[in-house]
């Protein structure tokens, strides 16, 4: 498989989509792809514009990208894609429309055949088991909360390592304890802004300058570099 | 119906329960009460340490608190107590341990012929119609996102005006502007900390020295504030 999962589209100050476009340069290669585009997740503005916004960023390295809302037969678009992007949002909006068109058993057989998948933000929660680690509002109810299941551990997407000043609430390291205190035996990767994970076949790397949190039950948490391995990750669990 | 509706327990730097203890007492009066406490919203700790750390505070002023926990028929009691309270923790969780022993219409029944209820937190979210304003992490799966509904309108609890600095994922307002763009016609309050709701029959008010931000689709968010009335919050939605 090749997944390229990244924490955030977008740095704040910077121009959408702009610190992730080297990474996707090069996952993507130089010849042009046909990328197939999945705006679910997009719940305050529309399809139309998720899609101009994306499109503008990949024809900008030379790729086609159309959005799969065009398409009469959304499995035929998937088989037929060179690449599949699912971009952020809100994670239960996504994975609604997801199991409302049964499209993630499809899209999972494309992606192990070998086409591969970016996701960034509810792009990435939805490679994983299950959305169980997103931070956001749960403003729906997304009917289910499996995903992919593409790596076999969670991802917590925008992973910040402090509250803002005076809040009372948890902190995402508290939260994911919780997490993990429920469900043992899964790892959960905090992929911080500004980060993601590149996966091919067997090999799974950081890519960015900021480390890697990775929580497991039982264990200190350990902080991992784009230098590390993380091939540990891909271990299949009970 | 009688119900105190808490942002959150404690401040930062302050010890535990302490800002809400003098709105507590004059909810409950000075009659010692039995208070009936539910610390299903635990994870990471006990349900005994949680109902030891809410009794010494409670006790404080005057009242006996005993958990659900310890009664092999919670339903009984529920009819027998003073008063209900329900803790913070993690809604996901907290909704779960209700819906899996079936006590939400057993507490709403109690609660609606006028036993008072207490909740802070996910507490005051289980009051809801349903969890879906919850800042919580979904680390289980609910079976089924609704709540008790004393309330026609969805609290946000911990209400936060910005990101901490330098995050690019949603502020707290993008995310309830997500909710009523899925959820219209249903009034959203954020709740800052260090603030609750107190409802004395048909009279809905602030307490605290922090405004109310109340947001409905269609309408510029509202401002309102402890001498405000709020009773149109009470109006049945569609």
């Amino acid at each position: 498989m090749r997944l390229l999962l990244i924490s955030n589209s977008t740095m704040p100050g910077e121009p959408y989509l702009t610190y992730p476009l080297p990474a996707i340069a090069g996952f993507l290669g130089e010849k042009p792809k046909n990328i197939l585009f999945f705006p679910f997740a997009a719940v305050t503005f529309s399809f139309d514009t998720y899609e101009a916004k994306v499109r503008e960023r990949m024809e900008s390295l030379g790729h086609r990208l159309i959005s799969i809302h065009h398409f009469n037969d959304p499995g035929r678009a998937i088989m037929e894609a060179d690449v599949l992007m699912v971009g952020g949002g809100n994670t239960w909006q996504l994975v609604r429309m997801f199991h409302d068109q049964s499209l993630f058993p499809l899209m999972r057989q494309a992606i192990e055949r070998g086409i591969p998948y970016i996701g960034w933000s509810a792009g990435s929660n939805v490679a994983c088991p299950t959305l169980r680690t997103t931070n956001d509002m749960p403003i729906i109810d997304p009917l289910g909360f499996d995903c992919m299941g593409l790596v076999p551990f969670q991802i917590n997407p925008h992973y910040l390592d402090h509250n803002p000043e005076g809040h009372g609430g948890e902190t995402r390291e508290q939260r994911i304890e919780e997490f993990l205190a429920i469900n043992p035996g899964i790892h959960v990767v905090g992929l911080r802004e500004g980060t993601m994970l590149r996966l091919e076949g067997k090999t799974l790397s950081l890519i960015g300058e900021r480390t890697l949190r990775i929580f497991r039950q039982g264990s200190l948490p350990m902080e991992l570099t784009a230098a590390d391995d993380l091939s540990f990750l891909l271990e299949a669990k009970d």
